[in-house]
């Protein structure tokens, strides 16, 4: 038998688009041969569809691009993802299904059993989970067909009660597929390494992975589908965050002519490098835009998202505006200028002490002789959005946001002025983490300056101000941080690591208190395992 | 046995507050005589507690104040609500709970079955559903306690496999005890009284059903706690909107003293008005905050938030800011000085034009001579933005969102500009409704301007610009709007009630293509059964 993988990028409700790309990959793999393609989890409507999936007109939708796939899928055989309606009265509407396709016909479905609802996943909010699931026979092989998730219940605290190929092995299968929609985290393909092996070793079956690719807003899936032999050894790994078709010869209980390999594994930074790219790409191609705006201050984090949207869209796609104010330093527009010159980006120099000036004769009837505080600091952010909102609505940009982790959790930000934005690129990157992004960035030659990534981080928005007046090293910074959110540790649990208690608690505290900021901050586009937005819910109005 | 009902207002993650209140009311039961006190579904740390449920301090904190409570708990018993571990390995690790708590010890628990995971709602994110149940004993009399969503399962479509009371029906119970977490919504009201009604008249029993008041961001809980007959009949109803403790002598299988009463229910418009009250004053309350700030145009929205505001937390801390553009009309000024003075709020007279000439300016070489368009009608939007949030920044005022449902639905509004504030007050309520709040406002004298309410909706923001240049009759828009969110409706069948295709597509394009904007509007306070914001997550980037 002769399984082709389709690791595809879909785009969701775009039935069109992700219906003709489908049977192309049907037709290709007749041709090459195969018989059987294979495409990802919810592969006919995109992945995560969220309340889309409560119209009726959608679901109807599926399945009618289903049986547009399954009439062009004639002479081979296909396993697709898709919402069906649940038959039952009792329980959710809908379940989360792969169709098994032959001959034109739907012959099998297989309904997902385990239901993510953690992190960015919802999915109980849609799904009734299966109770139950049979195997598959084609060309007299007996698959275990499984739903991503399905095979994610093997460690040793396991979030469900049940495990569906417990059921399934049963049946004596002669191999596992697995459809999924994983989304990336930069420690994710290790995990995902594990515990599919894990599945494999405990069922003494060799497993067909695949993996949807593209991004979806703030989720980016970044392929990486994998073929399994029954020791749990990687046979073959496709690649990541871009799309791919492979072939593979399955004979007796075996995959033909691969043996067991190990891949070097890229770096975390490497990893997070080509997933923001392919996150900002798959933004504006699937929004229908090609053109990005940002402010360029000179600092490390503006540069750093102007050079991977001039690698996404093409420089001749990058607006940089730089936008000085009375408090900025001669060195900033250098910066900012060599880094245009670099990047051979387009750039608009529009200053904004005029704009500063004008609300503070506006207001001064107000403020009177109150001193210089945040009030005008966030004047001058604020002016600088709407410079930067003003082109985007004259000329059709999309404004990148600019933010990083670490000023989103601790509230160094200003609403409504430089957390302004359509989609933030650095907002799940920590600042350490983007002055390694930046390094990276360079490491053929200059092109973030040398002095944008040596300089102390600084806003810029009074006289001499820096970070560090505010805030601590970003080296103990960020690992408090990382404690906090990603590890959900509690002020007790962290100090007893070594750090300085009152430190520790300041720090939670402006992570707590900047949540009425984040709610309004632009889409983050995900990278760690747990970002800021879809996948971590916090009160606003709360003591904690 | 006497049984007190404690419709309190907690504060999500406060536990020294809800404690001391909880202990407070124990106290005073006992003083009246009760055998029991109920409280509410979480009433320990306040609900929805969110993501909180992820730090393991904050569920070793929910046991510690339970274990105040219980030591408080003597010479009487009460029944509270608290998320608490899960001791088998296997499932998620948390239940959502009930503690009986007698003589200073907790005696039982019970554990929520059915999880709602639908709308504002992610319990199953959490939880672990319960799967067995059974009674409580408590002097003399058999108890089926249950948390909330387990009495919801009744109607013809059940979301949920299992009913929990058909299980505790089977040990024959006295009466029936629901603990509940139950947001308002204008139509809510009803629905409840139907659907515990239904539980029983199913099961031929009483019930003491008590929800939580107050509002935590977005949510409202509306109070209203319901006591039974087994005939379903409402023996009591009490109050909505604000807290209260009532007490009822059971004996042999009724209720003492009270007969079916009906109620003359509130209309939509007196809850929404209650509710958005109660919404801004908690808000307020539970943050710390004390004055509030919005941008007074003259227009409807702007008047009715003022309004709300003034009554939720005095007119002496409310700050209307009157910024008139270059296109204001004279009349808007007059309509905002008329409701500052029938309020006896705080304002300011700000005009922006200076600011919109100086961003002309600034933007010139770049904008050249092409037209005034959008980019300029924004640049005004939110020059008025800046302004307010100077003054919050500089005296601590917090911005109110003065957007309504409509705009919010169609994208009829400037980000960063007329959509920016801590809270927006009208978020959930249509401008038909606005209309009606208005009236409302003014059903004893006039509050609002009537020039407000009658003149065309205008955003004044270029020469005699109105809604309805843009936007169909807001009869006819919110229709189709309500059409198509609340009752998620396709556009096959919004044209099929005989509304313009061509205008029902264009309304739903509209609402599809505005997904980016609501993204980053602030919470807004909910009224409705489909709110944006938690309970409406559509994707950004798709094709729909």
């Amino acid at each position: 038998m002769k399984i082709a993988l389709a690791q595809l990028n879909y785009h969701i409700g775009n039935f069109e688009f992700n219906t003709a790309q489908m049977i192309r990959a049907i037709e290709q793999a007749r041709t090459e041969g195969a018989d059987l393609v294979v495409f990802a989890e919810l592969s006919v409507c995109g992945y995560p569809p969220r309340d889309l999936l409560e119209m009726d007109n959608f679901i109807e939708q599926c399945e009618v691009a289903a049986q547009q796939i399954a009439k062009a899928c004639t002479d081979i055989a296909c396993i697709i993802g898709l919402p069906t309606r649940n038959p039952e009265i009792k329980g959710k509407d809908l379940f989360n299904s792969a169709y098994f396709i032959e001959d034109g016909l739907v012959k099998a479905q297989v309904n997902k059993a385990l239901l993510p609802n953690y992190d960015v996943f919802d999915e109980y909010r849609y799904f009734e989970p299966s109770l139950s699931s049979s195997c598959i026979d084609f060309k007299g092989f007996k698959i275990a067909l499984t739903i991503c998730e399905d095979l994610w219940n093997v460690n040793d605290n396991p979030l469900y009660v049940s495990e569906p190929m417990e059921q399934l092995s049963k049946e004596q299968p002669d191999l596992m597929i697995n459809i999924a929609a994983s989304p990336f985290a930069y420690n994710h393909d290790e995990e995902r390494l594990q515990v599919l092996g894990d599945n494999c070793r405990k069922y003494r079956l060799p497993l067909f992975y695949v993996n949807q690719v593209g991004a979806h807003t703030e989720i980016i899936f970044d392929g990486g589908s994998l073929v399994f032999d029954e020791k749990g050894d990687v046979l073959d790994e496709m690649p990541y965050f871009s799309e791919s078709i492979r072939y593979y010869e399955f004979e007796g209980k075996a995959v033909k002519g691969l043996a067991p390999k190990s891949e070097l594994r890229q770096t975390d930074i490497e990893q997070i490098h080509h997933a923001l790219i392919l996150g900002i790409r798959d933004y504006f191609q699937k929004s229908g835009f090609s053109k990005a705006i940002l402010g360029l201050s000179g600092g490390i984090d503006s540069a750093v998202v102007c050079a991977l949207a001039a690698e996404a869209l093409g420089p001749e796609n990058v607006m940089a505006v730089l936008m000085p104010s009375e408090y900025s330093t001669d060195h900033s527009i250098k910066d900012a200028m060599d880094l245009v010159n670099n990047l051979d980006c387009k750039h608009e120099l529009i200053p904004i002490k005029a704009a500063a000036k004008t609300f503070d004769e506006m207001l001064k009837p107000v403020f009177k002789d109150l001193p210089f505080n945040i009030a005008e600091e966030n004047i001058q952010s604020r002016s600088r959005a709407i410079v930067v909102m003003a082109l985007s609505n004259k000329f059709g940009y999309i404004l990148l946001n600019t933010s990083n982790k670490s000023e989103c959790a601790v509230g160094y930000g200003t609403l409504y002025g430089d957390m302004a934005g359509a989609i933030s690129v650095l907002g799940d990157v920590y600042k350490t983490q983007v002055f390694q992004l930046a390094r990276y960035i360079n490491r053929d030659r200059e092109i973030i300056p040398v002095n944008s990534i040596v300089k102390p981080p600084s806003a810029e928005l009074r006289p001499g101000q820096k970070d560090t007046d505010s805030l601590p090293e970003y080296e103990i910074l960020d690992r408090i941080l990382f404690h906090y959110i990603e590890e959900k540790k509690g002020p007790e649990a962290i100090i007893a690591l070594g750090f300085e208690p009152a430190l520790v608690r300041k720090i939670i505290k402006m992570v707590n208190l900047a949540e009425f900021k984040r709610y309004q901050t632009p889409p983050i586009l995900r990278i760690s395992p747990k970002a800021f937005g879809m996948g971590r819910r916090m009160p606003i109005v709360g003591k904690y």
